[in-house]
């Protein structure tokens, strides 16, 4: 019922900034204690920022709302399903659950490429369509054995 | 001979930043035309923020460098393979390529959950640690066809 409720504001987030001209149809919030921390929006091509989808935004949002990298405890709330970008956002982040409603193939049929995304993610490095290549890989090793012996690291 | 130029300047940023105490080993660097767009480090534990991930942090900015929600023909140089947040963030951006340097597995040694990661959005949702769920499918569908039918509707 208090899942509903959220969502719902979600979806109604999607659809008014979508009709403002924010960007694309999405919306997003994060739910701690019964309490909306933030609330997000897709705001690609306002705000000229690929990663600026409803997830992103309300995350970071919510982070700065508590002032804290971790989200712990939270639910995100989306009007769709997450793409690997902010599924993984929200990974980091560190929130306990995720509720959406539309899917990845909703978001295809509307022209997005999140169910190819997840596809592109699964494929092993030889067939993505995005070409990635690994070089110098020794180098960055060291880089990452320095921070194991940093003695004020902080894990995240 | 230049990607490994490039490649390099990431993996000072990678050394640099991270005893500066911004935050995890991690540079990256997006590339034009011969031209450094955009660096950018790992922020996450600094900024409070959990999508300032090296690649994420270089795309904003050189999306705000130029002006423009993609980077095509762009190349992202990372330190370490881009976890699944920022391979995504790298495809909605547009680039053309990724070049990096340590792989999933050596962040894992490292204490980072890339290669988990990566696993994550393989699982089927049942099997997920983060739990997803999905509600009231029908009504954020409604928005996406809404969208469908923006007349001004700017795709991404």
């Amino acid at each position: 019922m208090e899942d509903e409720q959220y969502l719902r504001r979600a979806i109604a987030l999607s659809r008014e900034h979508m009709e403002a001209g924010a960007g694309g149809p999405f919306g997003a919030l994060v739910v701690s204690g019964g309490k909306i921390l933030a609330e997000g929006w897709n705001e690609v091509t306002s705000a000229l920022d690929p990663t600026a989808h409803a997830e992103v935004v309300a995350i970071r949002r919510a982070c700065r709302a508590v002032g804290d990298f971790s989200l712990r405890g939270a639910v995100l709330y989306a009007s769709c399903e997450p793409c690997p970008m902010c599924l993984a956002a929200a990974w980091w982040a560190r929130v306990d659950a995720v509720v959406y409603a539309a899917s990845r193939e909703d978001a295809a049929l509307a022209g997005f490429d999140d169910a190819e995304l997840y596809r592109e993610v699964q494929r092993p490095e030889g067939e993505r369509k995005l070409p990635c290549r690994q070089l110098l890989r020794g180098e960055a090793v060291d880089v990452l054995e320095s921070w194991l012996r940093k003695p004020d690291r902080i894990p995240y």
